[in-house]
């Protein structure tokens, strides 16, 4: 099976010097995911908690919302050139039919007319988050925000060893930890913690907080929304379309949360 | 149209103090990229270049070598809810009949067996890369590698009013930057540089160096190789896979480019 880590030599330059020496790498390898059979997409990612990673992916793409339809998981029975099982394809089967996938509504809006603008994202992300986001009670305390960067750090074990990879910490309102993932893709990062949560009967997410490792995007923004967490924290800046979607939903939205600061896109009544 | 940044409002919080501010954030957007008219791919970016982008992404997706083979690009006339061309639909139309793009490469896989590794990726991408990198005779001083993120971070406008943008850098052999490109994706970012060169008529990139802001990831390394690229250098480290292909493809991947000093993962003779 394919590993987090794996080992290499390299060469070291250092100024006019030269030598070679041990080096650890990121693990990755691809990853097909499959639902009832059917292939859905191929994914890059860091091996390990792969079960997680798929369905906290089919919550980010709107076809699950709990643990009672993901009916199983498991590791197709293909083998490399070394007839060793690749551990790279997981089949999902899902109950009461598959939801049409976010992604493929994202394609469908635009094959009738020719525009395609942030509006048309944010209102189909919108109509596919069930949780009243808006309304979450959560309340955060600046010196519990401040809190989260250091401790999703001391959670990232591969990075230590790699210096390269993503991470996604979920935290409840007082900032303890709850889960911490890694990953070279800063998608799966965040899928595999939602897909924890969904394995665990834990969405929606309500009352909880989203820390990521490096930007907050519009695809992680609507994970953490589709997941029903009201506040997502990065240590990087937000894009404009991450602050519109955050916005429109009623989502608390922080970056460049580092040392003593941060900045609250939206939603800042909730930290307090 | 879009814009490369957008200005906010956002709640500044340092310590226990509490102020409001203007903020400068990166543009956000979908891009739906046509072939032919038949929509391929959804993809945000940071509008600009889209033509350069869209021109990229084809090469790297093994449907596109030449600029010959791109008879035309151009945005499709739909507009949003008020009426204006949104300019996030491309439309490109390839000469010479659409070659099968690698991503479906990719599926088609594992349609039949029920494996997937790391090889068959790399393999994948082997047999789409036409250019022989292995013989490719660049050398590259360490001074001239050491010089790269200072150029690389010099050329990046919207960063400095945003903070959050990715960045490639095209260079020649004596570290002369040619072309640098920022968006929030950092897919992107190489894909603007790359189609950049296409439409200039420079593939294959012999000799020249690309240089990224962020991680090394196969994504990115795939990139480069499908351009003619044999040196990669990130700011970050690479992953596993990144350093297979690189190895297989006679590329040198350089990572960790900080300061007076780097690692050499692959390739190594072209660094002297």
């Amino acid at each position: 099976m394919a590993r987090a880590t794996v080992r290499r030599r390299v060469v070291r330059l250092r100024g006019a010097e030269r030598s070679e020496r041990a080096d650890v790498l990121a693990g990755e390898e691809p990853l097909e995911i499959r639902v009832g059979g059917e292939a859905l997409t191929v994914t890059m990612r860091t091996p390990g908690q792969d079960f997680d990673l798929v369905a906290g992916f089919l919550v980010g793409e709107g076809m699950l919302h709990e643990a009672e339809q993901l009916a199983a998981l498991r590791y197709c029975a293909g083998t490399d050139a070394d007839g060793l099982n690749t551990y790279n394809v997981v089949d999902a089967t899902v109950r009461g039919g598959a939801l049409p996938a976010l992604t493929a509504h994202r394609n469908l809006l635009t094959t009738s007319a020719c525009g395609l603008c942030g509006r048309d994202t944010v209102d189909a992300v919108r109509t596919h988050v069930r949780w009243p986001l808006a309304a979450d009670p959560l309340r955060v305390a600046p010196e519990v925000l401040y809190g989260l960067p250091g401790k999703l750090r001391a959670a990232q074990k591969a990075f230590d060893s790699t210096g390269g990879l993503h991470a996604a910490g979920l935290f409840t309102a007082d900032g303890e930890l709850l889960c911490a993932r890694e990953d070279v893709g800063r998608h799966n990062a965040v899928d595999k913690v939602v897909g924890w949560a969904l394995r665990e009967g834990l969405l929606p997410l309500t009352g909880h907080l989203l820390m990521v490792s490096g930007r907050a995007s519009f695809e992680l923004t609507q994970k953490a929304a589709l997941a029903g967490i009201p506040l997502l924290a990065a240590v990087s800046a937000p894009s404009s379309l991450a602050v519109d979607l955050a916005e429109e939903l009623g989502l608390t939205l922080v970056g460049f949360l580092r040392g003593e600061g941060a900045n609250v896109y939206t939603g800042p009544a909730r930290v307090c």
